[in-house]
């Protein structure tokens, strides 16, 4: 059984409900599934996980700082974290306001971590976006991204 | 009068649209503005302009390579097009189908011919990004995405 | 004359020591200059200032969290610090250890308030970057980042 | 066995050489590894490919317009490359010079064809990067990028 870590920011909620349905799709692949705040977020928790998704609304282009602040606690294990699977999503308020630099932003810090993400071919490419509160659209992709993840931390466990 | 060069690759039609409204925009400002495709753009037209705009669908996350066969012949230019306005703009199917990296894709070439970019505080931060054919939103935006860059240039070379 | 405003945050020195010659490059353009720490920014300097440019260590491939807490508080300023001028510049340990994605990390947030970047043809293209200390390749580019930011200023406020 | 791929585009013979490192320690670590231009490799090459690593050197911060013509040609084979492991690697005269815009340029049109792409904890984070010809120091990373590759890919499919 792959273990899910799934850390979001919300202001409005909006991240929130998007982590909760992640986390849903996660189990639905069978995960055990850790549902936190990034300043609930131990680095125990983040050795412990196989896969680490993190959410987190469109700042000015970029995550919410309580998320840097999790990243940067996180330089500590720098090494300890290769080769788990990591993914993030982001809600925004425009189209064009800064949603996928924000997933992007996470995923480069992921990758410098030596982790492992991977792309989607259908729908939001590297990973959820919502405008404003996730709608039908969106809530397939959350729980189709928790899933995935999941699955691929799953198979590179062996478990 | 600033002369603005607008250059858009387009297959749908959609970035074509977009292209129209900009130049209008740019018009509405008092600009002198040529529309081109990439194949047709001259390297003197390049030279010729104060600001150079650039719109491309977005395929697989970045601009089209007719347009990027643009930018590898501008390289020889290096170092001409300095202080020039640059700025970008694109359509896309999805809205994590990475239209924003798209318009950061020419932003950065842009940027590493020594040209000026200017953001925008509301609606699409990095440039105009059309979901599809634009709708009322997206003709707004490129409307005034070509005004503010015709005012730029229009400031920046003392016309 | 240009007001400058050098915002920079430095754990080893080598980004402080970049702002130092980034602040006597705009000086020598005949600005007035300001250099701060994030903590130490209050949003009057950022409004007061017609040029803003940001320094930070690449942690991850981003800016210090010292620093987006201070984008984080900007946000209040949204749209107040449209056209005015904005850069940036980073330290690292790594040639590809994330300093370009840090300098863009910064740029992304400069563009969404709606701020004018410029980019350089020549040397590092989207702000200076240094490995370690500052050498002298990158001690001439700080100097002449500042100097050309702190022109752009002077043209754009026609002072 | 797992089957690895190298497309890369050269100029002036430094990305081949890496092309060439990155062979030997994906053949380091038991694949079956081809070497290809992208004029050469056709879509067949890609199906029948377990990882699929891009070369290429910076243009202007981004890709070769070769290496994006086979990324367009990729485009019909949407959702078939899903699951695959894929990486970049890159070559530029500059340390600021758009070389990790060039990998991630690279690393986002694979995540977008939905592959699986691995970061490193050690070293350029993204992605090899040789400023001019490849030095002890990229030649190691350049063999380790094959073998984690190589290796990541065996994993995934089980060979």
């Amino acid at each position: 059984m792959a273990k899910v870590l799934v850390v979001y920011h919300s202001k409005t909620g909006n991240t929130e409900k998007m982590a909760q349905l992640v986390a849903d799709g996660a189990e639905a692949a069978g995960a055990d599934v850790k549902l936190r705040t990034p300043d609930d977020t131990t680095l125990e928790d983040l050795q412990e996980a196989d896969a680490i998704l993190l959410g987190s609304p469109t700042y000015y282009g970029h995550s919410a700082a309580a998320m840097r602040a999790l990243l940067e606690r996180s330089v500590r294990l720098h090494g300890k974290l290769e080769g788990k699977v990591g993914g993030a999503f982001s809600s925004s308020h425009n189209i064009g306001g800064g949603n996928e630099t924000t997933v992007l932003d996470l995923i480069h810090a992921l990758l410098i971590h030596g982790m492992i993400v991977q792309g989607f071919a259908d729908g939001d490419h590297y990973g959820p976006v919502s405008i404003g509160a996730p709608d039908e659209r969106v809530s397939e992709q959350a729980r189709r991204f928790g899933e995935k993840n999941a699955r691929l931390a799953a198979k590179l466990t062996g478990s």
